[in-house]
C-alpha cells in the first residue's frame, strides 16, 4: 500500500431539497451515495485533479464496494456538511471516508466509505495512475 | 411531417417504490418524467426497434421539449400504467405522448409530451433514420 | 390576478455531478425539475420565507404543470446558474419562471416553467397564503 | 434472535432504464439501492404484509446500515433480477440480503445487505411488531 504524505480531507456543503426526501420525511437512504459522491469529487477538485480530467486522461475509479452507517436523519432545508477523506490508495484500489453532519447542530448523520478500483476507459484494471499520485503529493506539501 | 400509418401505442407498468416519494407523501415531481421514458422505451421494444439497437446503429434522440400536467398524485406502492403513443414523426424530429393511470382506480394521474431531436453520436441533427420508419410500418400491418 | 410589485428574481449555482450524467454523457433530462425545485428554494428563501415555513404553517404549493426546453446539454461538473423569476401569482395559483445557463461560456441549457396550486395539508386547494404575498411585497421594497 | 422458520426469498425483476446509468454507460451506484427497496418491498408483499400496511399499523423500517459490492456492471436496457432474503429478525432490528445478477447470462451484478430498525411513526425505536411475526411464520408453512 502506498502510505498516504498526509492525512487529505475535504469538507463540501450540499442543502437538501424536496427531491431528496421520501414519505417518512427524510432524505431517502441512496441520495447520500450522491453525497459522497460530491465529496470525493470536490475532494479530487481540491487536490487540482478534477475526475473530468482523470477521465480525460484515460482513466475511470468505478465504485466497487460501498457501506454507510445512516446516524440521525438528514431533513428538507438542512444544510449538510459532507468531509472527504482519502484513506487508502493501494497499487490498484482507492478507498475515500466519509463523514456527513448537519451544520445547524453539528450532529452527525451519516459515515460511510467506498472503495474504487482503476480502470482504464474499457474497464480493464490498471494500476492508479502517476497523476493522481503526484496530485496527492503536492496537495500534501 | 410522415403521416404515422396509425396510432400506435403501448402500455406499461410500474410499482411505485418509497423511493420514487417525497415529505409530501406523493411521487416527487421529476419521475414521471423517468416513466415518460419507460414508456418510451417499451414502446421500442414492441416495435422491435430497442433504444439500445438504435444507439448502436448510430442514432440518438435526445429530449428537446417536456411538459407534463399532474392531475392526481400517484402514491406509494401505486401500481401505475403508462400509456405511450408516437403522435408525431417528422423528418427529424419525434413526439410520444403519455397518459398515466393508477390501475386501481382507473383514474389519471398524468399526461405529457417529449419532443425528440435525432442526432447522430456527436450530437448533430440528422433525419430520422430508415430503420425507424420501418419498424414503425411493420408494427402498423 | 395579484400584480406582482417587481419582478423578482433570484439565481442560484449548482456543479453537475456524476449521478446527473446518464450514458449519452449529458444530464438526464429529468434531473433539471430537481434544479427548478433548487431554484424555487432558494427564491423563496430570498423572501425571507423558505418553504420549510410554508409547511409548518400548513400550506403545500404542489406543481400541477410542468414543461422545459433543452437548447444545450449540460455535462458533468459544469457550474450551473439557474435563475428563478415568481412570474405569476394569482388566487390560489403561482407560476416560476426558470433559466439555466453554463457559468464558464454563458450558454443557456435550458428555459422552463412550474405551475403550482396552494393546497392545505390535506391537499384541498385554497388561496395563496397573506404570509407569501407579505414577504413578496417586503422583498419588492 | 429470533430464530427465522426457513430461508424466505422473493426474486422480483427490473429493466434498467436509461435515467438509471451515468456517463460511464453502467447503472450509477446509488440506484442499486433503488432496487434493493424494490427488492425488500416484494418481499413483504410476498408474505401478504405491504409495507404500506407496516406502516397503516403504526410503524417504520429505517434503513441505518446499508452495504453494497458491485461485481458486474448493469447497464441500460438490462433485465436484472433481484433475489431478497430476511436474513435476521431481532428485538427491534431486520436484516435482508440482496443478490442482483442478469437474467440474460445470470452473471452475479451485485450482492448487498440493509439492516433495519423498527421504530413508531414518531422515530422512537421499539419491537419489531407482531404482525410481521405472523406474517413470516404463515409464510413459511
Amino acid at each position: 500500500m502506498k502510505k498516504l504524505p498526509v492525512a487529505l480531507k475535504k469538507i463540501t456543503s450540499y442543502r437538501v431539497i424536496y427531491g431528496d426526501t421520501d414519505q417518512m420525511g427524510i432524505v431517502y437512504y441512496a441520495n447520500y451515495l450522491r453525497w459522497f459522491e460530491k465529496g470525493r469529487s470536490e475532494f479530487l477538485r481540491e487536490i487540482a485533479l478534477p475526475y473530468s480530467m482523470i477521465e480525460r486522461q484515460g482513466f475511470h475509479f468505478p465504485v466497487v464496494e460501498v457501506s454507510c452507517r445512516y446516524v440521525e436523519s438528514a431533513r428538507y432545508d438542512d444544510l449538510i456538511q459532507i468531509e472527504t477523506e482519502l484513506s487508502e490508495c493501494r497499487r490498484a484500489s482507492l478507498m475515500f471516508n466519509y463523514m456527513i453532519w448537519r451544520d445547524s447542530d453539528r450532529s452527525t448523520i451519516a459515515t460511510g466509505m467506498t472503495k474504487h478500483a482503476c480502470t482504464d476507459l474499457t474497464g480493464h484494471m490498471i494500476r492508479i495512475p502517476k497523476i493522481l499520485l503526484d496530485a496527492l503529493e503536492k496537495a500534501a506539501l
